[in-house]
């Protein structure tokens, strides 16, 4: 059975979405800011049908991340912001949306599959899982879904993606997550000029 | 004229102390967990006392940081919760601490001295620079007091020691700062069994 995973870009005062984040501007302003190290590679502009790019060792990370992802879990609000991708989402797996409405499957091109679960976490991870097979379960967001994740004890794998900026505000990676003290094990750390990639695990 | 800087271990959840912190738990519950990569270095033994210790590259980053350290600046709040450090308290210069009361200067053991500043962090600093010479200023903290030279723009080098653990709530060390987006460069990053240390220079 594959990991669970969450894998994400923060700012270093712990934002994934900058201050002004609202319905019709899902990363805040200057939340892109997170995500500029990743425009330019190779793998990036492949799954997006660019071609070129960079092959460095962001790029390696990248590619390590989407190659070992099975299937995604994802929450309602980060669906209904990317108003679903349009036709030919990036994923190219399964995905599972958490929603408290009963929907439809959607099969949109290049894999790329939308289910929709209105029984919670622990259901849409046990699709996920049997989506994914030997790969992991990449939890994708937003952070209130990563939270529900952790909180449950049900994340086995974190990487985060620091860009060195700091925020001052918008929504917080960790936030809610309760007081019992969490130990993980930093299994990687890989520095790159704009960006630093701390990979853990989480203790059981 | 030195650099001024902030040198702080903190969760990787963003806390510098744990849940339930208060005048007598000023740490909170677990927050020591923060500052065990420290005890065991020859460089923290040796400035309280004590023989023998660890001499790694957590032990070198400890030394280098005091020895370039030529002043310090604290918030009042974190002098009374040390109660003075005592006798003997393991700075060995010149502190200069943010109160709003007026108060004699105080002259310790080794070459700590304790001046009381109440006309606010610039008169502090500049206090601070005189006394530290070519060598830093270190914004000791806490929390608020460092967010005071952040806000201001006086902060030239920023050091934090991520430890892998989720204190889910504590003192931030990022809060309250304004929301206007501010730059740093990652200067180095070393990767230790127990900790992270990720080092800034902060844009101007």
């Amino acid at each position: 059975m594959g990991n669970v995973t969450a894998d994400i870009s923060v700012s270093l005062d712990g934002f994934i979405a900058g201050p002004g984040d609202g319905v019709d501007n899902p990363l805040g302003d200057a939340g892109e800011r997170l995500h500029e190290w990743v425009f330019g590679l190779a793998t990036f502009r492949e799954r997006h049908g660019m071609p070129g790019g960079e092959t460095n060792r962001d790029d390696e990370i990248l590619e390590e991340s989407i190659r070992e992802t099975g299937a995604v879990v994802l929450g309602r609000r980060m669906f209904d912001n990317a108003k679903g991708w349009g036709d030919d989402p990036p994923f190219h797996v399964p995905v599972f949306v958490l929603t408290h409405e009963t929907r439809d499957d959607l099969a949109k091109q290049g894999g790329t599959t939308f289910t929709f679960v209105n029984d919670g976490v622990e259901s849409a991870l046990a699709q996920a899982r049997v989506a994914a097979g030997e790969r992991s379960v990449a939890v994708g967001g937003g952070a209130n879904t990563i939270q529900q994740f952790l909180s449950a004890g049900l994340l086995d794998e974190l990487q985060m993606h620091i860009v060195p900026v700091l925020f001052g505000g918008g929504i917080r990676l960790f936030d809610g997550l309760g007081t019992e003290l969490v130990e993980l094990e930093t299994t990687r750390v890989v520095e790159s000029p704009g960006v630093t990639h701390l990979k853990f695990r989480i203790a059981r």
